[in-house]
């Protein structure tokens, strides 16, 4: 496995799997690495010939109150976990190689950058897609692989890939969880043990929304509001969205459809966590 | 010459041509071509072994008061143009091919975007540098031409192609002139002979700043109040804005550098003009 802080020479190795007709696979991620990605690079390993994965924390999607100093960085278990997934290269780049002083562009997706993730993390997006759309050019890969767990930043990345006409196929794979449904993530490690006992609620919310929506006639709204409930009767959980949206656009139903899309987001203590989970209305 | 206005199979011809090793050059334009965009094609044709051409009309580079229903359309005519100067490809797309009605994402350069030609047309380098991007994407050249006579739009590409780590070289090309001076360009021919005796003062006024910077002690902000008091002294030319700036970041010089950029716009009757010159100072 090769790891490579250049862009330029990300890009030879590219080209060169390119020109022999490989087909490349790119995840990029902010490292702190969990089965989660593991389970991106191995679907990446399995569709194409030639697997990048990218390790860097973003500074630009982190908004300045948020914890992008604390996040965690632990580049050495991250690249042995890469390299037991499979990936053929890894790019580490420096902060200075991504944002020269002299740089002043970005890429902004509208609508969808402006609600729930958006509206509570100002310029989050942004700094999602402008990153992004920089990887992609670096890595030119033919499939790029996101995970559902960050359901709206999917849906951006493959909003974004068709509006700027990047030749790239988006991927999302399946959100993988403990075994108590905490969906796996980063910021899971920054919770206490009480915490850490809270925080399961949120997939169960999700679970709750799901037989609601299976097994009932309640309304979206209706729905939302017995996810909010059942989060508040918990305590210790601070809701700041839990919702019923349309899976293309985000946009909150209000009458019940095939199918939606349940998303909570919400702090336990100071740790915000994200789920969501797609429902099936009867 | 193949005409094409589909976008996948733009890339199909070009993907094959780069796949067999040939260096693409890219000339995109809004059509109603004219000598300077020839010596684009043209340059494009010495440099490399593949030559793609674009004709859009790109409505969100327009104002809502601006030329866009009006602007030059002659699709015959431009393909000939194109055909002698040696173009192998030219992309002509439709409107709703380039921004269906899903579209939401924008590139955007910040900071060179908001002066000069930014500050007079709002939104005008959003639908540049977002279109631009667009076709990047679709050629996939080894390098693109531009023309000087746009000198902020050139910089701002430049500065898009490196933030966003495309691998293009932006090549930039003189500007062409008629006998008397005037920088050509399709909106020329929005003049009557009367707004067309007078828009070649322009070309005269950046003649005296080049002579200023070169024969004179005058400073920058002296030679630009110069460029304006020769163009008020015309008549029936109304100055948007005439200053001396930097080359690179075009904020207006203070002192005397060893060289700058002259850069006027102007309405002559309802057409709005631009050229600029390059001064060596003494």
């Amino acid at each position: 496995m090769i790891v490579e802080s250049s862009l330029t020479e990300t890009r030879r190795h590219v080209r060169s799997a390119r020109r022999a007709g490989r087909v490349v696979g790119f995840v990029p991620t902010m490292g702190a690495l969990h089965p989660g990605h593991v389970s991106l690079i191995e679907a990446a390993r399995r569709d194409c010939d030639f697997v990048v994965a990218s390790i860097f924390v973003n500074p630009t999607q982190f908004g300045p109150q948020e914890d992008f100093s604390r996040y965690p960085r632990m580049l050495e278990a991250d690249l042995k976990m890469c390299r037991d997934a499979g990936a053929d290269l890894v790019l580490t780049p420096d902060v200075s190689a991504m944002y020269p002083e002299s740089a002043q562009t970005i890429v902004r997706v509208t609508k969808l950058a402006q609600v729930l993730e958006g509206a509570h993390r100002p310029g989050h997006f942004d700094g999602v897609s402008t990153v992004v759309t920089k990887l992609f050019n670096i890595a030119e890969p033919n499939r790029a692989y996101f995970g559902q767990k960050d359901y709206q930043q999917q849906l951006l990345i493959r909003q974004m890939t068709a509006d700027l006409d990047l030749p790239i196929e988006i991927v999302t794979c399946p959100t993988l969880r403990e075994a108590d449904g905490l969906a796996m993530s980063s910021r899971n490690r920054y919770l206490s043990t009480i915490e850490r006992g809270r925080a399961t609620h949120i997939f169960q919310a999700l679970q709750l929304a799901s037989q609601f929506a299976a097994e009932s006639n309640r309304t979206p709204p209706e729905i939302a509001q017995e996810m909010r409930d059942y989060l508040n009767s918990v305590g210790g959980i601070d809701v700041q969205y839990a919702v019923i949206a349309d899976r293309a656009t985000l946009e909150p139903l209000t009458e019940r459809a095939s199918s939606a899309v349940a998303l909570i987001a919400a702090k336990v203590g100071t740790t915000r966590l994200i789920d969501n989970q797609i429902l099936q209305f009867r």
